[in-house]
């Protein structure tokens, strides 16, 4: 607790959010156009990303009445973790492109929250400045698995020592998506690589150019346990699409499939991530947990993922977007402001539990 | 009769009403910006608000030709009441954001054009300054269930001298919609409720706050007994989305079935209430009558309500519209363009009674 | 012949025919607003108007190669009459409206293009002028039943003397569609009724207005024989929309089922026409030829329906707008450019002759 | 090689791809308006054109992870030729209209990039003018069928020498497409036919005029013997939208089936190209290899192809506008910049080789 007094978190202020979407427009004038353009695009013509949210439209809750719902309560727990609301900020490179406080902030405003954080290995930040800031409260960490097995061992140390939950392994981004905001703008993803500068230290004479371990492409389900012995962690697949290879993950020893598409910014005409979630979630048939993202903006967009077989609901952008706008106070308001919308959702579907929630009939086609 | 004549309507005047949409561009002109927004609204992204109206056009009337019909009659029963007309003034709370007269101006228009109307809990008059212009016109009132249950008695008490019909009791609306026009015009619905004001009148000592009797959140299918027992009124659960809930409602005394969303206003992301009608009917089969609403602007959508299951088809913010923009002449003149439109589609279906409506042909698909 | 040499047709020009529906905009600057407003508008919303014509997009063409075809022959019969086309100029009310020679330049542009026209009771020239131009070229008169059947015999008597092919019985306009430009634009059709001044001619002291025979609102299925029997001649019901309609004015002795919605200028929430026509078509199973119109624009239009179980397709406001804006010459060249598209869309779906076109293959969802 | 040298292929310039679609509003500056409305119109209302590319937005790929995929191999192979990614330069008529090097340059940037071209028969320069340049690369000849069999006897000869890997028998354009930007542009496709003024050369007396063999419309099976016959060549079919056409062909002698629309050039109303291919794909069973073209604008719209049953993947219009833009390299971008894209969509949906990609999962509906 001391521990985060003495941390500098940046310049923060309290923001309004009147909703998530619309944290974008009012994020884009406080952040530089290349970092915007390259947390806000999508790949090719943007179309998986757009879907992604319309797509939430044709998933329809079908409302219960006369429930005896009073004061729904939205906490969960995941991985042994109680959380005040199925949410997690879901795992971004980079944070200080939007905000000074980086992941620090990040970890700060969703600790306050009471929901869970995720750290990418291409944070600005490192694992043990997290941590610090973050000092127990939920917390996953999300790998892009590195070619050096030396670095590789650093990253599991260092999230084992952060008290990480878990270990996301990211397996839909061997390669990066063409994404032509970036292209136009002349934009490369600028600023060290915390974690691995950490890796380095101390090191002698290894440059990070020569030492850049650069990611692995060729990626297999033999990882799985390999990461799993050494950090003693469970091991979550990030970036599921089939059912298929939510199967196999989970033969080969995983703890939990991540549903996403990341965002819409890897493989353009994907479907949409609450699309595919349904049949993913039923070949998962509660084996282990499932994470969901991609495309969440609303209370009832983390209601219908729920309802689709999600046990914990992703959200990407926005949280940057807070964390632009206000630091840490803006990561929190986000989350509140989720939150609250879940709240009412909650008692208008006549949900009492997040249980209740995952059996809301949801309705394509209201065949019933 | 000579009553009505010493109660002050407001200012009245014909209005021309092209069609019922035309009428919202119209009233916001002459309603305040507040006002507006608060009746105009729906929640969230207004998916549902908007998908109440368009839903209406995957609904396919087909027409049937020499069948001999000759100036339809579009007259009908519900609870025992004989209307001019299969519509219902939907219930409304505050009226007088829209005009002066608020309620007992509703009261007027719809009883002129022989329509039935509900008055709302969160009525700007009471029950009986409404019930003095409504003076036997069919009517029914709406209960919002207060926690305080010697209000909720009082409530009824007045219902029964109105000549309530029927009770209904609101199911979907525990807690508000998230509705954004609001917060961005610091909108609060003001101004009395004159019905709690009515039942605190002339008790000692008992201030508006103190005895605030809120509504109730948890709700459930033993309310339905309860109010029926004190009142002797039939009771009918507004709200309904879910068959299973119609059909534990009419297990548990319910006399009649409201399919609504509650015009979008609650939860968004529902389907179209149109969508969940034809499901909700046959589970009903007939057994109690049901109402429909959200959405209704055009008397083909009346028809197609109809003939997917309602026997009564309430229409809302129009009525709002046409009282602001003309008093009690201005719901009157709604009333009757819309049976006008009514009496065209009926003709134009070959339908010669309501009875006929209600087995018009949908055609969803074209299968036939 | 020479007969046609006395007769005064108005202005006439050639006019440049880029597609049919580029039409509308040129014409509307030549027609008076009001009667523009009459001839373009549909009823309430235009949902169907606008439908009738986006829902061939629905229906896919699937072509075929290699099959031998040069110069695909689109002659057909109708009715025993040789047409050298499957085009039908649907009737219209009211003809000079858009020009001054009215059906008569109709009569003349249709005949020199060797398609077929309907007249329609609300004509503005007399059966008897019109005929004196269309001397023989296939032809139908349109009925709007009246309620006086004296009037209704000199109709029948006069369309047998026009050697008419048929009598088409109008079963969807027993009352007007609710169209909005007519109300904006305070617009009445205005102009004689040339038929009724025709049967008023020479009758003493029997007025126009005592004896208006508006049209009979009560029409059934026992008028089919009735005026089969007074005529002599073969009677088509048109407005078809139901497959039951169909089969039962078949069996009441219909020579020919007419499947329209009017342009989507009657019951607005009606589907498409090209919808309904396959299930109609089905149920007719060739016992009586099938006309189809609403929506057609374009060549494919054509075939689309003839491929939908079509004998004889019309077409409405295009042949208005081509002879408001070339008098007969307007007309002649909408039917030879439309000719033109039926001629490239046979040849490249592989059809040599109309028998042809019947049988390509729809696809609605390429499940083939 | 040394040949190469000395052909002058006019300006060119290196051209930064954005991607393809990009290209036809930079290209639109640099084109003659007659010849870009050429280039770029489809027919009638642009339907088709349009939901060519549309529909790829309704197949979904559902892509696989953790499959060991590094560096994945677009090398294929067509009739025996290897080529470094499944691409074709579609054959498009008068590459003179972009660019003064033609069909010339067309080869030279085809073959820089490794990839397929296919010349039309109404090329701008003569087979033996364009082989000069293929020089061995991966080339077919596309035949539009004359009626002088001599005329066709020159071209097949022609082919034959220029080592074309096949003809291609265009069967979808036995008459032009109604084209409406021709019209208002007056345009009229211009220049020499190049391949038959080399017909004509060094013959007696005969002029173009006399001679000129325009194509033959009436086109059928027995084509197929008789020009592989004639010129020892395998024979493909293009324009097969119908499985019972890709049979009847196959069993005719074709050794290819060629599904194209003609990029909505032709018959409008038929449906995306990409719409009709699994259907035809499964009826040709592997018997013969498949090209597929009309809409392909990115890396994932060949992957869409390739899994829904084709092995060679057209594209037009954007060659001809790198062409415009660049000259031969130019042409050479284009291929780049989509085997670029082509490289990352495999990558991200674990394909390792154009097999992989075959067998990746198209999700219609996404009921897997």
């Amino acid at each position: 607790m001391s521990a985060e007094k003495t941390v500098d978190l940046g310049q923060v202020q309290d923001i309004d959010v009147l909703n998530l979407s619309s944290l974008e427009e009012r994020a884009k004038k406080v952040i530089g156009q290349g970092e915007f353009g390259y947390i806000s695009e999508g790949s090719d013509d943007e179309y998986t990303k757009k879907r992604n949210t319309s797509a939430f439209n044709d998933v329809h809750l079908v409302p219960r009445v006369l429930q005896n719902v009073e004061e729904p309560d939205q906490t969960t727990e995941f991985l042994g973790r109680k959380l005040s609301s199925p949410i997690l900020a879901a795992p971004i490179a980079g944070n200080t492109l939007a905000h000074e406080s980086g992941e620090m902030g990040l970890a700060k405003g969703t600790k306050e929250a009471g929901v869970m954080m995720a750290q990418s290995t291409f944070a600005s930040k490192t694992i043990a400045e997290t941590a610090a800031v973050s000092a127990g409260a939920p917390y996953m960490f999300q790998l892009y698995m590195p070619k050096d097995w030396g670095y590789c061992k650093y990253l599991l140390d260092e999230a084992r020592n952060a008290k990480a939950s878990a270990i996301i392994l990211t397996a839909d981004s061997t390669l990066g998506g063409y994404r032509e905001a970036d292209v136009l703008n002349h934009y490369h993803l600028k600023g060290k690589i915390a974690n691995l500068d950490g890796y380095n230290t101390g090191k002698d004479g290894v440059g990070a150019g020569g030492l850049f371990a650069e990611s692995m492409q060729s990626l297999n389900l033999d990882l799985i346990d390999k990461l799993a012995a050494y950090s003693g962690l469970p091991v979550i697949i990030k970036g599921i699409q089939h059912p298929a290879d939510a199967d196999a993950a989970i033969k080969a020893g995983a703890a939990g499939i991540y549903v996403s598409n990341h965002g819409g910014r890897q493989l353009d005409g994907a479907p949409a991530s609450i699309e595919v979630l349904p049949a993913i979630a039923k070949v998962v048939n509660h084996r282990v947990p499932v994470i969901f993202d991609s495309g969440v903006r609303r209370g009832t967009n983390v209601l219908k993922a729920l309802a689709s077989g999600a046990d914990l609901v992703g959200v990407g952008r926005p949280f940057s977007y807070g964390l632009a706008l206000g630091g840490w106070k803006g990561v929190a308001a986000v989350a509140e402001h989720l939150k609250m919308e879940i709240n009412i959702a909650m008692q208008l579907t006549g949900s009492k539990t997040i249980e209740d929630v995952k059996n809301i009939q949801i309705s394509h086609d209201l065949k019933f």
